[in-house]
């Protein structure tokens, strides 16, 4: 198990020492080549927490070096975060990779010392949110994103393993506490109460703000949410899923980052994706240069997270039919033709539950992103701070209801017709 | 973390050794004097798992010896068992004193090596089944297994502990894996299905075990109320809180044997007491020397369960109130005065919903008892055959009502009433 505490071995790399910190392990040189003096490293980490190092040598050849800090980057050093979730990253990564190998980028090798993993340079894919800004389609994304939700979230979870495997497996994430305690107060607290590191777009949003502090109703739904969030076990979740750890080109997908990965609610997992899906939605028109220009992509992202909703169901569905080897509702017990009836209408009312868990989750995502620490480039890439919080505005009502009345909803398509009414 | 292998100081004792393992404990002299020949030990384990010893000194000075073996001894050492179950009773009896002290065993030392723990003897009390089918009435069980429900699951849950904290608790007792897989086959899967362990009364029975096997909608929610079991972590359970594991006098009640302890579903250990209240209701009858010479004293039962239900919720409510320092619905965010009445109005959501998860795992209790590998004294000590059936019947049908109709009942008082129909 590792220690919070920084080991002595450990210290921050820069790009004049990457090269070297990779010439120590011989595993390098199958990957870059011979000569360390042919690698480049440039730090491109754009993230909250982490330093992160492309390196090519210059016959083309690359990797990744993705270096914990001891602390959150996004506030500085003086809020200590333990490197062991580079420990716990790399091992969601091995964990997912048994069940969802193709959307995860390769890792070549680990160092537990310099709390590093060095992984596949994925090029040329642009960070999902970024390329939701430009307003760029990704025709295989809610395929994708809609497997890999449905293969990590079942094959994870009591459906597909015996309990005492899960159970070694909960136990081992529960390790990662400091990190879902980031989660517990960032988003499930802090936007409800008045906390030092808030901030939204001000003046325009401070009614808003206000109101959520006031809003007895939401703040008891969001305490609801956070209990799932604490107690629910139910698979490896990714823990941050937003559209920031999504690597996407229009025919490849790749999800990155599970630094946060522990066992939770598997509703948190896909809520981060809708919620994110809904903000990207919200933030189209301030990106419009001419009225209406990003309309049919905004339907575009609409369509896309119904998809995925879709994808995720029927994929996960049929795994449940032909992999139930867990003991979660064991095959044996259903193998009569009423027995398996009865079985395949509990499966709709758990996947009804994962909806209303999802949309839940996704709200609470959505209005940490407009009130909390940590926003998001859809956002706050809109210069023009009137035309933000116009769009804002819109998110944070969305958000909204889809916390308060998370159990209401029937389907993504309602929750679709509800976002087009409120933008 | 300890090993599930036997670790080589490991050895049964036996009435003759146990003394000498006493004395190398240097505490054992101030517990039963100085002079080890004046010991004497018995052993009395009618669980179904472990050794226990009574070791009493010639001058009344007593202790027990609680020993684990290697295997089930119920079914005998074909079915190894890890030792280790001893090392988190120890554990548990530690945070449950830390909430709920006055209703524990005193814990003198504990042995590793030879998963011991040597505790106060606690006499006159009797086992409670026992008390139950000799129709000894308690006049503080109700308000003291209440209390001690109240404290010990508001006290390990995110109610009361920092995040942090509570979830190194849920990674400590994952490890007590193979105890609970022993809950999830015996109780919510092996009754459902053939297996080798069954049993029931034969032939009278055979109708109502077949009916079970073929019941597709009670197969269903014994599967989803063991979605819980494998998934809910909400508080230290201490997971097999049946009348076998409470000792009573008149004055005084007593919690033991938390060897199955994990962090589990509140309701489980709520239903347990409550199935095993119902169990003992329906046996009444067939203990009648003359008819309805039991008929106050079965009454004594219903309201008592309505009265621990009752206790549980006072105290459990008025815990939240005024302790309410976890990171579960912190306080912080319900201050103002509408805040707290919207909280006030979600504790009550709170407690139904246990009403309904406590009714589900009671009703699975009671079936498991009946159907099961492990049966109880209240039906077993009924000679009769015709006459335990008869009993059992009547049982087996409220049990499948609880288990279906979970969330339906308003209250205790609804299923006394529905169990004095059926009696």
């Amino acid at each position: 198990m590792p220690s919070r505490d920084v080991p002595p071995g450990y210290t921050p790399l820069l790009e004049k020492t990457v090269a070297g910190f990779l010439a120590r392990h011989p595993e390098t040189f199958d990957i870059l080549g011979p000569d360390p003096d042919r690698w480049r490293a440039r730090e491109v980490g754009d993230g909250n927490l982490n330093l992160v190092f492309i390196v090519q040598s210059d016959d083309g050849r690359s990797l990744v070096v993705k270096q914990a800090l001891p602390y959150v980057r996004l506030v500085g050093d003086s809020w200590p975060l333990p490197l062991s979730r580079s420990y716990f990253e790399r091992r969601a990564l091995q964990l997912q990779s048994e069940v969802a190998d193709r959307f995860l980028p390769k890792v070549y090798f680990y160092d537990e010392t310099a709390a590093a993993i060095v992984m596949e340079y994925l090029h040329p894919h642009v960070v999902l949110r970024k390329g939701f800004v430009r307003g760029i389609r990704y025709p295989r994304l809610a395929e994708d994103l809609g497997a890999f939700l449905a293969q990590t979230l079942f094959g994870t979870s009591d459906l597909a393993l015996p309990a005492p495997r899960k159970r070694a497996q909960v136990s081992f994430f529960s390790g990662n506490a400091e990190l879902c305690r980031l989660t517990e107060d960032f988003v499930f607290t802090d936007p409800y109460r008045i906390a030092a590191l808030n901030r939204w777009t001000t003046p325009h949003l401070d009614d808003l703000a206000a109101e959520l502090r006031a809003d007895a109703e939401l703040k008891v739904c969001s305490q609801r949410f956070k209990w799932l969030f604490l107690n629910h076990t139910e698979a490896l979740v990714h823990g941050d899923l937003h559209t920031g750890s999504i690597m996407a080109t229009p025919e490849d997908t790749r999800v990155i980052d599970p630094e946060f990965a522990f066992y939770g609610p598997m509703g948190f997992d896909l809520g981060a994706v809708l919620g994110n899906f809904y903000l990207a939605y919200f933030a189209q028109e301030g990106h419009e240069q001419r009225s209406h220009e990003r309309h049919e992509y905004r339907e575009w992202l609409l369509a896309t997270a119904e998809q995925v909703w879709g994808t995720f169901t029927s994929g996960f569905l049929r795994l449940w039919q032909e992999n139930a080897t867990g003991d979660g509702y064991p095959a044996e017990l259903f193998s009569d033709p009423v027995a398996r009836q009865a079985l395949e209408k509990e499966r709709v009312v758990f996947m009804r539950r994962l909806l209303g868990d999802a949309l839940g989750f996704a709200g609470m995502k959505m209005l940490r992103r407009i009130f909390g620490v940590a926003h998001v480039e859809d956002l706050e890439s809109i210069e023009d701070p009137d035309r933000r919080a116009h769009c804002e505005r819109k998110a944070v009502r969305l958000g909204r209801e889809l916390v308060v009345n998370a159990r209401a909803w029937l389907s993504l398509a309602d929750v679709n017709v509800r976002a087009r009414e409120l933008s």
